[in-house]
């Protein structure tokens, strides 16, 4: 394993995300520590989760990418400064404290260390997905703004994820700018839906920023915008056939006279016919403006056999309301209509997209998926999918898990609150393939956290203990044929250093093959890794992932347990 | 009413809100537009909702000065113009349309104008918040980003508003930037909740940027990172009855033994401490990290009594898990105790704040607000507010009403989408106070549309006749004392222009007393304004407040709907 240095980027995507995007109490608790000498303190912190998202049992792991240009770029500046001067809840504190967070990013370049999985990993509760080793105050400094970085990433890709689980082989695209969180929290979405395996976004920004394939063709205002066939009289295309420009218009209305078409809307047909000269080569129309199987439909099948006639292929339509299979069905149904009565038609009529883009969520495209009976070949996805309808936040956290070298445990009345003490590393262990996997991979058993000072398991050689952290009675024995480490340094005396081997290779002027890799990863572990028992439906009831520890590291956190804990006294 | 005319801004809030931040259809339909002469026709869009979140009956209307901030400096920039050029989606473009683009900002100054709502006001479904009148090409090119811009924060000032009507009068402060939908969506949540409002947020670049008080303490990492009382040994703080620094620990523990504390922890205590010699006047402690009732709130009682005989005021304590109401019972009679048998305590002790952070919305709040039996001084709330959990998008859409001087309809099977065409203005009809209202408002009756070429409705002078656009029984006749309107012009000739009697008036440099100003107007309406009938909780059946349209645009609605809906046809 080669490592490899990456140089200073220019920050994270969003230019306000930086030291002041922070809580207050980060800075206050900063300030108390300061003043008696703790801030300097060797600490480790761990990012994780408790709960899969969505009613799931497994979640990907994304934001690591802006993550690590923000540790690149931590700083507070001068204006910084002086805003945390002027704010009455700071304004007792002393001089040498702001001197302190001035120079902090040349203590992080000295002392700070951080590891995490790499981007796109498939993650399970309780695993650290981000460790921080450094000074006691720099653990503070960077607790929410990394949370917020992973968070909605996380739980933007692993919706995503799930959606294109649903879908597949169907492919879907994101449509979510206009109803997103604001205006990044609509390029997160984006970016990370991307990554999740969605093939494009309507976002033109997003397309510019990351690399993403862009994806769109025309709303109802712009058939709306048209009210008569006069409007389409003039318009010339090119007929390929002939290799002169010949009015379409005219090809259009003798199709429409053949197909008796008594009730579609002038002005639509005339739309129809304005966006085929103009992308002739990408001619999708929404056909449900003012009635899809009356209108919509009739007057698209005419222009696009007119395309056909001058040599184009259509490319299909879009339908944005109403009862999504039954009119897929009625396009289709058009379609079949056109190639049966005129066979040599079948190139421009038998692969039209049927696109659907009218409220979809992971539980419809599940239904859809189980019936099979409609006729759609893309989905267009938005609320749903950008704000996460179905639960619209990750509740990542970040937790103090050693301070001077001592492990250090959080108790809380909610079992499910209490935090696994001390550094530790993350294995996944893979076993033989299942006999009815024809590809042949190694399917992951379980994940195994030891304390960072173990020894990795060893591949194959022997079987491993394991135990879950909170139910004694749960052991297993394991016997894997590897034990792949999931966590890793990437950032380490001021720079972001990634090993190559790794999807996370972190470089500025790629990131398009970066999210494009790290797409790729995602969809290898969920399709060639991941038993579908893991990823499926939540109403298909998935099974829970285990997610064990070594003896050493139970035993660890039982000590700690006991020490601690106060023995509740009832009188 | 006198108009001012504001100098141009630095843009929006987040620098990657621009020109590309839309959906590629955009470009797609005003290219098939411009190809054909018509992108430059006249057209008015509308932007509006069709149902106001949260199960309740009212929406606030904001995101107005990010929208204006973008009219300003809308434009693309050359190496946006690159960027389209490259991307397959238009490579097929005619050179002209990207000239056409690269000198958008001309036309729009020359051309656009734009009318709208204030920031902050009481609005219902199918209003027109915003109306574009301009260049169809601009109409698309804008809808996009007006969207995004007005979509979450309608909808997070709205979900703070509900919030703070269910908690008054106990005030609320935002918690949520960890785990908002990404950094602007975290911004937008404290800006707007704020708006809503809300007294503070923790988010300390929210502070800095809009000028928003800031709030927060610690953590349970930092009561973690203590694990002795040496900790804490030495620290001094002046006693203002003495005027001499003295060891606070020693005083401390002299009160922890005398109140036999026998099961309270060690570090806790410590870390106590240290924050409230940091934080004398300051000093908020979270007393949940090992156990409320046994250890955090004995050890937060022995700092308190010592912060008393020292001359400060201690603040209170902060409950982040298990039962808020028992613990916060639990709190608050662990302070009676302390003034029932040291009464010179009282003004310390009285008072204190009980601040819950875990996972409040707005059905824990009426919860509280019905039961009356918790002891919470104030709230923070985080998750549930940042990301609307209850409902995580408003459906703000955007279309064409008027082309050419046409009015514009866009019919649809699902009732709810039909749109109400032409240019319109909107009217709040007061009639008399109620009788109950000591304060003397006038209350809103309901709200009244005109198309935009009628006459103001007078006030008080005769009465006025009202429709609901689609329910042809429901006639209403309104003798309103007054009519005031609720749209005016916001941007002409390139430049914002605001009245400055609306609460709207928009400058860069008071940025703070914008929303603070935003903000009085949203309390105002709510608390004065209308009645509890229309605001209340979701399961408390809120009634729904009226938006009707004169007979002429009732008239003209259903002109248009008979010419243009199709017939279907039943064989």
């Amino acid at each position: 394993m080669t490592t490899t240095t990456i140089p200073t980027s220019n920050g994270p995507t969003n230019p306000l995300v930086g030291a002041l995007l922070t809580d207050l109490y980060q800075l206050t608790m900063t300030y108390a520590h300061w003043r008696i000498g703790k801030a300097d303190d060797p600490a480790v912190f761990e990012l994780f989760f408790r709960k899969n998202p969505f009613g799931g049992e497994y979640t990907i792991f994304c934001g690591l990418d802006e993550c690590l240009k923000l540790l690149e770029t931590f700083q507070f500046r001068d204006d910084d400064i002086a805003y945390l001067k002027s704010t009455p809840a700071l304004k007792d504190c002393e001089d040498g404290f702001f001197e302190y967070l001035s120079k902090i990013h040349v203590t992080m370049a000295q002392h700070l260390r951080v590891s995490a999985v790499a981007e796109g990993t498939v993650v399970f509760p309780k695993e650290p997905l981000i460790t921080i080793e450094g000074p006691l105050g720099i653990g503070h400094l960077l607790e929410t703004t990394l949370l917020n970085l992973v968070n909605f990433p996380s739980l933007i890709a692993t919706n995503a994820s799930r959606m294109v689980l649903r879908a597949a082989p169907i492919p879907c695209i994101e449509f979510g700018l206009r109803r997103a969180q604001g205006p990044d929290g609509a390029l997160s979405a984006s970016k990370y839906s991307y990554v999740g395996g969605f093939v494009a976004t309507s976002n033109v920004q997003a397309g510019k920023i990351f690399g993403i394939p862009i994806a769109g063709t025309h709303a109802h205002s712009y058939v709306q915008s048209f009210s008569s066939l006069d409007e389409a009289a003039g318009l010339t295309l090119v007929n390929k056939t002939t290799q002169t420009k010949e009015v379409f218009l005219d090809a259009v209305l003798e199709h429409r006279k053949r197909q008796h078409c008594t009730t579609t809307n002038d002005g639509e047909l005339a739309a129809f016919v304005a966006y085929a000269c103009a992308f002739p080569n990408a001619c999708l129309c929404l056909v449900d403006t003012y009635d899809t199987l009356h209108s919509g439909i009739p007057n698209f099948v005419c222009v696009a056999k007119t395309l056909d006639d001058f040599g184009y292929v259509p490319k299909g339509v879009r339908l944005d309301s109403g009862d999504l299979v039954a009119l897929s069905k009625g396009c289709k149904a058009a379609f079949d209509r056109v190639v049966a009565s005129e066979p040599l038609r079948t190139a421009a009529f038998r692969n039209l997209t049927i696109v659907a883009s009218n409220d979809i969520n992971e539980a419809t495209l599940q239904g859809f998926q189980l019936a099979q009976q409609h006729c759609l070949t893309a989905f267009g996805i938005g609320t749903n999918l950008v704000t996460c309808q179905a639960q619209p936040a990750l509740g990542c956290v970040y937790k103090l898990v050693e301070y001077k070298g001592e492990p250090r445990i959080k108790l809380s009345e909610e079992l499910n609150k209490v935090t696994l003490p001390g550094r530790k590393n993350i294995y996944r262990l893979y076993g033989k393939p299942d006999k009815d996997d024809t590809n042949g991979n190694p399917r992951p058993l379980l994940d195994y956290m030891t304390l960072a000072d173990e020894d990795p398991p060893q591949d194959g050689d022997e079987s491993i203990l394991c135990r879950d952290p909170f139910r004694h009675q749960h052991r297993l024995r394991v016997f894997p044929i590897a034990a792949i480490p999931l966590n890793s340094v990437v950032y380490e005396s001021g720079r972001v250093v990634i090993a190559a081997n790794t999807t996370g290779l972190y470089k500025d002027d790629v990131v398009p093959s970066y999210l494009s890799r790290t797409q790729k990863y995602v969809t290898k572990q969920l399709s060639e890794e991941f038993h579908e028992s893991v990823t499926r439906y939540k109403d298909l009831d998935p099974i829970p992932y285990d997610v064990m520890v070594s003896p050493k590291l139970y035993d660890h956190l039982h000590e700690l347990w006991e020490k601690n804990a106060p023995v509740p006294e009832r009188r």
